[in-house]
């Protein structure tokens, strides 16, 4: 007979389980449950509908071959019944059926099954501000909430965003792109906190401010306040007022588990459902994916909760392998995310810096601005780079980058290099692809690891921009040996009467000026010229000298000026 | 007392020796010698500059701080010594010193060594063509020659390129870029020979002809002729006569190792100077790196020659570190490389199907064309990815891709996953960055390999295009079932009474019309419906279907159509 295998969630890992089962079964009687009215759609693509990069509504939800991807597509085209506005209330494990209501009609069925697959998702946190209901106030769990902000986006001239995680800062984005005035509001004092440390945060921050986005950081938003029509026109948090008339709430998501959890079914200790490799809940007879369930670190082991589109497809296949006897494990992840604001990218894979020390490894790290083609390719665009290095046996352990430039192609390689457990000695010793439209002869990534390496190796001792700025903050005395060239200086420099400006050029033949016995913090603006001229301080007997990381590329204090 | 280093060759690895040994040893007495008039250039920026790409010259020759790489700067700010025009003729292994001969005024002299560095580059291999001499007949070695077709460019309109390999085919793109009708003349039967299998160079070749490029494959240059003012007006092959203006010669190059195959030092099996891991030559205190050394495939172990300036500029960091007492290795090449010509870029990793083949490897392939973001996303492009796994081990051997996407990203994320020797698994498990503007959820490096474990797995029969070609010139009975729907098959199909076009939206309704006995052949755009198909069709007890790899995107056989 055939297995009947009953899906419950219709939007990412529940149409991939489905499809895959179908390829590998045909004739598995497969039932796919969706509470919404929508299914299979691209819900990382909502931030690119709401700034118009993605033109249609209707394209998040077509195929690559532009059939959309609705209930009879998948009948016709996949035998697979699908039930939208369909919720499942209940599972009775012990006659393996699932009652589930018509939204609409409220009819009530019990679906059989032999395989129940759980990818009920998460959903949106909303703390209870006051004023949630005023028109203007905004989520974005689901295409419905996309396309009603976009009705009347014309219309919105100043919007806050609440929260400065993946979609908060991409909404920001889109408002941005939009040329309408936005503000995010933040309780945590970093923006995209738990993906960056608060060192590359305050840079993407930095950049973020340069396109007319404002934050505000460690400060609670208190209610929305509207007018009479009921159309919200201020947030009030703990500091101050906002005018807004549009706020999206984007504080996070968590885990749909009450339907798993009700059915007594292990939840792990993220808070999500717990599966095992399989992707097996504690009945093996439930498998769940996606943003429903938590999944294991691949360097930590530890389990953690990541809910990401592109997990859930790779858990449903493992899903669909399983059930039709194709034994697949899922390894788990590594954290990997990029993300794309105005015209600033970011990404990171791996841990943080502070979550690596927070896990008892002993660490060293790099912040590093390269070129992410040959610095004479019109379209080079400086990327900077953060290495998490385990210093005890050099493995890599997180990578973090920043910039215009193509970001999400080191994160990538990062994420290949972390996934086998690659040295930084590995990651130089790649022999990556080198043509001038496409990289450097040494790609940002290496640069940044040769970085690390002359620092493990003494070649140079640092100091790090915000080691700087302490000591700026001191009367104590020493030199700022700023080494870029006349122009640069005169563009953006920091203002100390302790700054000397030598360009590295003369520095040279000026190197009887410099005192030996001060100590001497060489900077420019990659990092590149402060190391020549820390090196050849040094060999002309100075005692004590920097060269400042990054340099001013990373430099966070000034205006913002040279990004 | 100061360690003398003396450097022969001032282009890639020559200066990036010099630069880092300054770092690492303050005192040494650096010379560096090079026979032309330009040093320290990035010689891979031509193509780019000859397509205006890159505005002035002189961006050829800057730091990313724009200060020119010249004699001044190398004494100036690294206290080197350069001696340009100045060739070397002799080295004297038992006195440790190089006879040098200044070109410009004659003058000899004996430079003292206690470390000599050869970094001897690689010339042009120009064939005595008849006509060598003529006007607006170019090579393209170094910046001089850039320079001179520059001042005549506006006055090209019909060029012809000798050799289809990267120089070759990067140029004839600057000239396309320029709208000026360019042909290629290619001895072998190719584009790209020993970098692309013949499969994927002829995908590559169709979308350079859809850019106004001509390729004559298998086509023997035999002289060049000129006008009574002697300039270049037709070049004449074994097969036909092709007006042209200007011709540049590009048939690939070879190793300069005159200098040390007379000082009685190995040369390798490849003809290039033989060196061992810390880059010495068969004379421990002779080192030589870059474009005149061989070097080890890290997949085979075995010599090879791939002249690259990232190679170069890694070895060169190789050779300063021993040189300075800091035990380094190189440790090969995957043969990595990519490149851009016209809206095109191309690049592998590892080794071709062909090259496995002949070393014995039992190989697995898979040619799969994929998005490069997500599909709605504006900028999406499609690339077209070939693997080449070990079907043993499941080890990933080799990656090539072209398109007009982020290719030079999946090659790099392959060349790190074939750095660490990764199966085909390994691929598929790693946690890639997703978000629209940057990757589909599923990668297209990661949805090759899912394709082909599938076809491993038996999921999937498939026929190559090639395959299917040779089965159309029979007439064999059998059903090419077209599966895409009514725009796509108007637009461009093959043209043959077996087609039958029946869209995959429609096809399970109308699975009654399919004779089950016969040969059926689905086909669609990228492979993804015709698989489908394929599992619909032997569902319903079809007995011999095959899904045809990669689609109509990788049939190279009608007119240029959809690419």
């Amino acid at each position: 007979m055939a297995r009947r295998v009953l899906i419950i969630g219709g939007v990412a890992a529940g149409p991939k389980v489905a499809a895959r089962l179908r390829r590998l079964d045909p004739e598995a009687e497969i039932t796919m449950v969706e509470r919404g009215k929508y299914i299979s759609y691209a819900g990382c693509g909502m931030p690119f509908y709401l700034d118009g990069q993605v033109r249609e509504f209707e394209e998040l939800f077509r195929t690559a071959y532009r059939v959309p991807r609705d209930e009879r597509y998948f009948a016709g085209e996949r035998n697979i019944r699908v039930l939208t506005r369909t919720e499942a209330i209940a599972i009775d494990r012990g006659k393996k059926r699932v009652l589930v209501r018509n939204l609409q009609t409220g009819v009530e069925e019990h679906l059989p099954y032999d395989q129940l697959v759980l990818c009920t998702g998460a959903e949106a946190v909303v703390p209870p501000f006051e004023g949630l209901d005023l028109k203007g106030v905004y989520r974005l769990k689901d295409p419905g909430d996309a396309q009603k902000i976009m009705a009347g986006i014309d219309d919105i001239n100043e919007a806050v965003v609440v929260g400065a995680g993946f979609i908060g800062i991409e909404v920001a984005g889109a408002f941005a792109n939009r040329k309408i005035l936005v503000s995010v509001v933040e309780l945590y004092d970093q923006v995209m906190p738990n993906v960056f440390d608060a060192d590359m945060a305050r840079l993407f921050q930095r950049r973020l401010e340069g396109q007319g986005i404002e934050f505000y950081l460690q400060e609670k938003v208190l209610r929305f306040e509207g007018d009479e029509n009921g159309r919200v026109t201020r947030v009030i948090t703990d500091k101050r007022e906002i005018d807004a008339d549009a706020v999206v709430v984007a504080v996070g998501v968590r885990p749909n588990v009450k339907l798993a959890r009700d059915a007594g079914l292990a939840i792990g200790e993220t808070g999500a459902i717990a599966v095992n490799e399989y992707m097996q809940t504690s009945d093996p007879n439930i498998y769940a994916a996606g943003d429903c369930v938590e999944t294991v670190h691949r360097l930590t082991g530890q389990k953690t909760y990541v809910p990401l589109a592109s997990t859930a497809n790779r858990q449903a296949r493992v899903v669909a392998d399983n059930i039709a006897g194709r034994e697949a494990r899922f390894k788990g992840i590594l954290g990997t995310s990029v993300l794309q604001a105005t015209i600033w990218n970011a990404g990171r894979t791996g841990l943080t810096e502070k979550q690596a020390r927070e896990l008892g490894f002993e660490v060293v790290t790099v912040i590093n601005p390269g070129h992410d083609r040959s610095h004479y390719h019109p379209d080079d665009r400086t990327i900077i780079i953060k290495l998490v290095v385990d210093q005890v046996t050099g493995v890599l352990l997180g990578v973090q980058a920043l910039g215009a430039g193509e970001v999400a192609k080191r994160i990538d390689v990062a994420a290949t290099a972390l996934n086998l457990r690659a040295t930084v000695d590995d990651l130089v010793e790649t022999d990556l692809g080198y043509c001038p439209p496409f990289n450097s002869t040494i790609d940002p990534l290496q640069h940044a690891a040769n970085v690390l390496r002359n620092k493990l190796d003494g070649l140079v001792r640092m100091m790090s921009v915000d080691e700087l700025k302490e000591k700026l903050d001191t009367d104590d005395d020493f030199i700022i040996l700023d080494v870029r060239d006349e122009l640069e200086f005169r563009d953006q420099r920091i203002e100390d009467p302790r700054v000397w400006h030598i360009p590295i050029t003369e520095l040279r033949s000026r190197l009887p000026e410099i005192p030996r016995d001060k100590q001497i913090l060489a900077i420019c603006d990659f990092g590149t010229r402060s190391y020549e001229a820390a090196r050849m301080l040094e060999a002309a007997g100075c005692k004590d000298v920097r060269s400042v990381e990054g340099g001013m590329r990373v430099w966070p204090f000034g205006p913002v000026g040279m990004l």
